[in-house]
Order: structure tokens, then C-alpha cells, then sequence
């Protein structure tokens, strides 16, 4: 068995010493048999940090928050084929807002593969559907791998790099050292025609007074992005978009833009007038869903496209160079409206009093992780008058990622609290993400909206018009039994409470904000009001 | 928008009865807005039973438990690639053990793929992974499309079909109605040379005195083919051995076979002898992983390996030709040492004195579901002499398909109470299905062996001779903090009760077997005795 001395490096151990001379200096893991060598090394190498999660998607959604917040890939750590499997759902949001990661894979020993053990399948598909599939010639050959997975996680184009490592490249020894970092590609800014081309857009439309947009996103939307925006707005007249970003500033001391709709009616009626859209780290807009009579676009086919800057570069600089060319020196010139956040209504939850009590509620600094479509609207709504904090949103769609993203972000910003604004059908997918919040003591205040539905597909379904019967309408419903959180929470080693009011939730918001460590707030709300639908025949 | 009138069929409608009319009427679900009219046939679908599961894992493990004990697929409902992703670790299981299923994968409109919406993605790469991609060429192809996949299901080579339904099929109306059953090939048993020739390996073994052993496995190991085996036994002097089989008939009625071992050098040393080796719907045994200086394969390089049936054929038919052309009239031959199950070891529990209540506690006809390779030992050992019950195990070694199976098992059999043997780690993976336990009132007594450890992790590292600093070893500890399994099954509404000592456990067992519905038991262990490694150097 390769007991190895003080001195000598396992393959593993170059791996991971190659991770920490990079940067990339934490991991969330979920290890098996294949990976004992990889948690030795992790353990032994100085200045990584391990973080375990009970669930590899708890892993793959935390090591995303922590990249959005840290502006840096984390390592995420699964063994073979299915525990990498599971983490899948988390990292199809990574992919789909261009989070840099890095995952370990541990796989059979290379000459074991051809035995078909029963944990043996067919890895590259998987990682194949993520991003980027690394393996290595050997043990000597891991601080390469190591290295140019670091490469392509913060170069792109795809942000995701999966290291699949045979257990016998792990566990055999080399006298390699781990190498010093890859030079990565400065960004250099947007192309001189872009800009050129969409100040020209801009400076058109506000000749010929048609609507004219533009459109934010990417991995981040800074304070300092918004202020150049909003300087290009004032000269220009154009309106401004944010369109899911992965991160987003927020709060009382930013100029106010809009957040593109999710539901296809307010989205096409948004966007109804737009003549000249100027794409900034941002993708053409399309529905999330195609539907009868609905096209997938809902930018007029008239529009003229431009793109500005793509989602692998610096947003900032491209506004920089897109105001310096349109003459503007300084953002931030339009008028702010008063924020109103006196309003605190009594009572039952809803959507509306529910969204007032956390937007008041939110300390300056915090990072606020939403994970709540129907309940998360009021929040939203007020997020602009609140006190400055940082927005990460789900944006690939797949459920699961809020909770876990919390744990990441905590990670990444042991000085912010951070508030997970959470829904409780996505909740439940990742639920495990609570204990690992007891168990590294992160200041992370959880407020479950507790609507007992999956009300999401109750907004679709009366828009597409179907009726069902009382045993169907039991597959969106989760009231039988409802999940109480609190005693979930509890059992994860999370202290919890429930409210039912305004009042009540704003009390506990204050309490959990003095307290240190999780909390878990479950806010009951009373029978949802029935939503506007958001549909309906639009071409 | 396409609301139908009551006579006319939706694409949806077309997939569904066409299922029930070939025998697949249940559907374990977790849908999203492109499955809405999947779930608008699934409901009005007559003789069709939904059961809503709050994550995918769960509901691809309970099919897969479903149809080991109902013989017959059952649906899987999954929203887009992310939802189906989430389902794949129980899938890669059901895979490994040939257990028949069909999943629903709903997908965007085929028009709506271009636009390359949040949530698409590449399928096909997570079907591949499992089994076979079936795909609709309209609504009006729906109803072959479920016909090719019951007879994929059930005839294999593949067993898991998977069907991608993009939403305008589903939603599409059709003036087909559905069809009858496609013909399924019947099993005509084991071909005649593989059963001459394993016939006179045994036939030689016993004359020469050189070990001789027949594996037994598949997706069934019935009552009969026990007794079969056993006279084959008796007549020839084999060893019966059982590999990692789907489903197990047990207890006291039945003759003595051994389970050939987990850890690789108890699997070695009872193989070691084997020279004629006879495989009945097994497939050669394989290391679970590589080990330095360990073979892949247990059995003896000088052993003549026969063929006599492989996983799709009926293990029954095959053992019934082989008794036959040895002359084995009727088995049940050996004489049957008298079970000892009269010892409890009263005082704190272990893994010797759990399995001894678990073992007393089985009532007959029971379905017992384990997931516990080190805590679930002690009952495994005593199985043979408890009361006649059948036992599901999880057999591609993904982690997490205990719980869910326990719920399929239970839908399929209302008639037989289902005990599920769950250790603590992998039961956290999939604990959401202790919410549909609740909301089906399933009768499952679930035991979680509480060593708040990844205990096979350690005994693999103490093997491997890797020491782990504190910091290190919290990656295979989940003491810090423990999870508290009673406030999370009631939390999910499934009454518990935490017990740590022989007698406590054993009188929770009782009082749960009285109790209609779900109860959850936590058994807590006192730090792990030291255990035999079952490791070593052995070639």
C-alpha cells in the first residue's frame, strides 16, 4: 500500500498543491472509496479549506455561490460516475451563467475500468454535459491537469472543468512539483467596432425617438456597471435591462433598472417597443418555456441586434468604452425616486407583506440569494429601495440551487450575512444544505416561503387552461402532509421558528440578524391570492 | 391554447393509456410547466396511481422498487435534462440490476429548442447514460412510442427506456387511439449446451473433488430457484453463493446460501478454492474498487468459468434445465442447521444487537429494504433464520436508493409491511422521501443505523494506511453536529422515536408494527468497534 513519506508527493498531492498555487484554495466535497487519496491530500495541503456536504448537489450549488461571490472557482469533490450524477442539476446553472468551477471525479483505478465494477459507467457523458472533461496520463501528469483546468475555468469558454482522476493516479507517487500558474488571457476589452456600432444604434434612437434598450447580464452586474448604464441612459434615453444575472448589486444608493419578466405576457410587453437592443453581457432574450401562438423571441423581429460585449467579458469595461464613445463621463445622472420602504401591512402572508418585511429587513452589506419566483415578487419589487446589498438569483432554471448557493456565499464572505430568500417546493430539493450551515456555523438567515404549493405550475396551468381533478391537482400540492421546516431545520441542527404575519416576520428577521450561526425562519402564507396570469395569445 | 374537448386525445393522453393498456399504471412524478399536459393525461387517465415525490432521486429510486417487487415497469415523471439529472444515481442502480422502467422526460417544444431557453440541454448524453432514448416524431407517434418502450422495458437488453416528449406532442391533439400490447418474446428458458456443459462441470467437480460453485443473480432470486439450487447443491457438493441480487427471498423456510462478500479479502479467501465456476444469471464477481496489488477479479485464474444464464433470462427456468439434466428430481436435500434467534444482547446498540432486534422484529411476508453495508452486518448474518421475507439491496452502489425503494415496494405490495435497514450517511441523500411515506400513508417502519460516520470511509482509509489529521477527518464524520433523524421525519410527517439500546429497539419494533402508516426508528450506535479490515495484500 503507497504509505508515503514525509516528503514525497502523491499524485493527488500535486493536484491539489497545483489547485492552491492557483488560487483555487477551497472545496466542497462529498468523497467515496475512489477519493481517500484526494481527502488525504486536501487534508494535508496548507491553506485549503474543506467544507463537507451530506448531498453532492449541496457541493456543486455551493461551490457556485462561492465563485460568484469570491470572483474565483472552488474545487468540488464526488466519487464516480453517480455522485458526480447528482450534482448535475446545480451545475447546469453554473454552466448557464458562466460560474468558473473545477470538479474532481474519482474513478476506478485505470486498469480496473475493464472489470465493469458496479460503480463503473460511462463518466464523459456527464461531464460532457457541464463543460470541459480533463484526465491525466498519470500521477506525475495531475499538476498539468490541475493547471489547465484552472485555464479554462477562469478563460472559458466553458467555465466548467471536470477533472475525472483514476484512484491509482491519485494514490501513486511522483517527484513532480506543483507548478506555478498558467498565464491567463488579460481581458483587453470590447471590440472598438462593437462599441462603435452600438453607440451609433444609441445615438440613432434617441434621434429618431424609437425605442432602443440595453441589455445587461453575465456573471456580474457591478454598482459600477450600473452607474455607467445609467449614464448612457441619461444621454441616450435608452432603457436599461438586467436579464439573469448571476450577480447582481442592489439597494437604495444604485440608479433603478428594470429586471426583464419571467412570465411571457409582461415579458413581450416589455420589450414591445424596442427598435435598437444593445446586448451587454447578455444573451438575445427568449422565453423560458415555448407555449401555443407564442413566439420564442420576444424582441421584435424588427429590433436591430448589437452585441456589445459577450458573457466572458468584463462587463464594466465594455460600458466604459460604450459611455466614453457616447461622450458620457460620469453615470448616475438621473433622477432617483424616493424608495419606499415605510410600508410594513399586518397580518397574513402574502407575497406583498411578505417582500416588505425582507427588503426592510436586509442589513447593508448583506448577500440576498432568491430561490422564490410566486413568493419572492414583493422582495423583488423593493429590492432597489433596500440597503445596499448583492443579488444571486437562480438562472439556469434548474430547482435546487438556492440553499446550496447560500452555503457557498457564506463561505466566501465570512463578514456579510447573508439572507436566503427561499421557495419551499425548491426547497426540499436540497434540503441537506442546512446541516452543512450548522456544521461550519455560517451566518446565514433562511426565510422558507411557505405557500405549500407548487404554485408555480398552478400560474401555468390555469393559463393553459387545464382543469384537473382533485387526485391531479395532489401533483402540485405539497399540504399533504405540509413539511414543517422548523422541526426539518431543527434536525439538521438549525434553530428555527414559524410566523404567520408581517409583524411576525419582522421580528424574527431582526432577531436572526443579532444571532450568530443559521437561523430558519418558516413564513406561512395564507392561500395564494389568485395571480394575474402572465399569458395569453401574444404573436 | 389547445383545450381539448372530452372526446379528443392530447399527445399526452395518447402516451398514457397506451401505458395502462400495456400493464404500466403507476407513475412516480416531479413535474414542471413542459409536463403539464403529461400530468393532465396522467390524471384523467383511467387505472393510472400518481405519487408526487418531492425530489427526482426519490422517484427513480421508487420505480425501481416498484417493479423489482411488482414485476413490471412503472413510470418516472422528470422535468427537462436538469429534472432527469437529479434522478440518475437511482437509475445508474436500477441499470446494474436490469429492473424494467420507463421515464417521461418532458422537453421544451420542438420549435422552442432552438432558442436555447435556460433550461435546454443536451438529453440525449443523460438518456445514453441509462439506458435507451426513444423520441416522438408528433403527438399522433406518442402511442408507439410507449409501445417500443414497454417491450424495451421488459425485454432488454436495456431495461430502463427512457421517452423525450417534447411539449407541442404532448399538448397536440390526435385521432389516434391507443394500441394494444406489443408481442413480447417469451422466455424460453437456458440454451441446451449451456446446460449440458455446466451440468458436467458440476458433474466432474464432484468426482474429482475440486470446488465447484454456482452464482446465483439477476433481478430475482425466488423461493424455487433457492430450493432448486439447494438440490443441485446436495447432489453435486457446489456452494451456492448469491451476487448482489435485485430481489432475495429469505428466512427460516428457505435452504442456506452465502452472500459473497463486500469488502475484497473475504471475498478472495471464499473463492479462493473455486475451480469450476457456474454463473446463473450472475455475472462474474468483480472487486468493488482496484486496490494496489489486488486483482480486479476474485475468482481463480484457473478456474473454468460456465455460462449457464445471464440477468434477462429466468434464473427459475435455467436452474429448473440444470436440475434436470443432473437428475435432481426435487431440491430442499440439505439438511438445515436450526436458526438461533434467540439471542438479544440487551445494552447499547451495535451493529450485532441491531441486527439481532431488526432480525426477531421481521414479521412474515415482510419486504425488507437494506441500505447498510457496516451497520447492517449483524442482521444480514441472521437473516436466514428470520421469518420468511424478501430483501431488496442496493446493487449499483450509488448511494441514496434505500428510502425511495422502500416507498416503490410499498405501493406495490399495500398487503406486506416494508422494513427499510438504512444507514445514516446514504439515507440523507434521498430524505425526501420520507414526505411521501406521509402523504401515501405507506406502511414502512424505517431504522436509520445512527454511527453518525461515513463509516465504510474509514475502514477503507485504516485499510489504504492513511491517517487524517482532525481537520481531515471531519470529511467522513457527521457528528458535527449529528442529525437529529426524529425531528426530520417529523418535520416531513412521519413519527418517530430514538431508541440506543437492544431491548428499546426491539420494543419500538413492535410497537411500530402495529401502527398503520410510516414510522421512522432511530437507532443510535456507540462508536464503531474497531473493525476487521478485510483488506490486505492478496495476490
Amino acid at each position: 500500500m503507497g504509505q508515503t513519506g514525509a516528503m514525497s508527493l502523491t499524485g493527488a498531492d500535486l493536484l491539489v498543491q497545483t489547485a492552491v498555487l492557483n488560487g483555487v484554495d477551497h472545496c466542497f466535497a462529498n468523497p467515496g472509496t475512489t477519493e481517500l487519496h484526494l481527502v488525504q491530500a486536501l487534508d494535508r495541503a496548507e491553506n485549503m479549506r474543506n467544507v463537507l456536504c451530506a448531498f453532492e448537489g449541496v457541493c456543486s450549488g455551493a461551490a457556485d455561490g462561492f465563485a460568484r461571490m469570491a470572483g474565483r472557482p472552488a474545487l468540488g469533490l464526488f466519487h464516480l460516475g453517480p455522485g458526480y450524477a447528482n450534482a448535475l442539476a446545480n451545475l447546469h446553472n453554473a454552466r448557464r451563467h458562466h460560474t468558473p468551477m473545477i470538479n474532481l471525479i474519482g474513478d476506478q483505478a485505470s486498469w480496473h475500468l475493464e472489470a465493469d465494477a458496479p460503480l463503473t459507467s460511462d463518466v464523459d457523458l456527464l461531464t460532457g454535459w457541464t463543460g470541459a472533461t480533463l484526465r491525466s496520463g498519470g500521477a506525475s501528469d495531475t499538476g498539468r491537469i490541475m493547471a489547465e483546468a484552472v485555464k479554462a475555468a477562469v478563460d472559458g469558454p466553458q467555465r466548467i472543468a471536470n477533472i475525472v482522476i483514476p484512484a491509482d493516479h491519485a494514490w501513486g507517487e511522483t517527484d513532480r512539483s506543483p507548478g506555478a500558474a498558467l498565464p491567463q488571457a488579460a481581458d483587453t476589452g470590447p471590440n472598438p467596432k462593437a462599441v462603435s456600432e452600438a453607440a451609433a444604434a444609441l445615438r440613432e434612437a434617441a434621434q429618431s425617438k424609437e425605442g432602443a434598450a440595453l441589455m445587461l447580464g453575465g456573471p456580474l452586474i457591478s454598482a459600477g456597471s450600473l452607474r455607467l448604464a445609467d449614464g448612457i441612459r441619461a444621454a441616450t434615453g435608452c432603457e436599461i435591462f438586467t436579464t439573469r444575472a448571476a450577480r447582481l448589486e442592489m439597494g437604495q444608493h444604485l440608479p433603478i433598472v428594470s429586471e426583464l419578466p419571467y412570465f411571457p405576457q409582461p415579458l413581450f410587453a416589455a420589450l414591445a417597443d424596442v427598435r435598437h437592443a444593445v446586448m451587454a453581457g447578455a444573451e438575445e432574450p427568449v422565453t423560458f418555456f415555448g407555449y401555443p401562438d407564442t413566439p420564442s423571441h420576444p424582441l421584435p423581429a424588427a429590433a436591430q441586434r448589437y452585441v456589445l460585449s459577450d458573457q466572458n467579458q468584463s462587463l464594466e469595461l465594455a460600458l466604459e468604452a460604450l459611455g466614453a464613445e457616447l461622450g458620457v463621463l460620469e453615470g448616475g445622472s438621473t433622477e432617483r425616486p424616493a424608495g419606499d420602504l415605510s410600508q410594513l401591512d399586518r397580518g397574513p402572508l402574502d407575497p406583498r407583506n411578505l417582500g416588505q418585511a425582507f427588503a426592510r429587513g436586509i442589513p447593508e452589506g448583506a448577500v440576498v440569494v432568491s430561490e422564490s419566483i410566486t413568493s419572492g415578487g414583493g422582495y423583488r419589487a423593493l429590492a432597489a429601495h433596500a440597503a445596499p446589498h448583492t443579488l444571486l438569483s437562480v438562472t439556469g432554471g434548474a430547482i435546487g440551487g438556492g440553499l446550496p448557493a447560500a452555503v457557498g456565499a457564506a463561505v466566501a464572505c465570512p463578514d456579510r450575512q447573508v439572507l436566503s430568500l427561499q421557495a419551499d417546493g425548491s426547497a426540499l430539493y436540497t434540503i441537506q444544505a442546512l446541516w452543512t450551515m450548522a456544521r461550519e456555523s455560517l451566518d446565514i438567515t433562511v426565510v422558507i416561503c411557505a405557500n405549500r404549493r407548487y404554485q408555480i405550475l398552478d400560474i401555468e396551468l390555469q393559463a393553459a387552461g387545464i382543469e384537473l381533478s382533485d387526485t391531479g391537482s395532489s401533483l402540485t400540492d405539497l399540504s399533504g402532509p405540509h413539511v414543517d421546516f422548523t422541526q426539518v431545520a431543527a434536525g439538521f441542527g438549525v434553530p428555527a421558528v414559524s410566523v404567520q404575519s408581517g409583524e411576525e416576520l419582522e421580528a424574527a428577521l431582526a432577531r436572526a440578524a443579532v444571532e450568530p450561526g443559521p437561523n430558519l425562519i418558516e413564513a406561512v402564507m395564507v392561500p395564494a391570492i389568485q395571480p394575474s396570469p402572465g399569458f395569453g395569445k401574444i404573436a
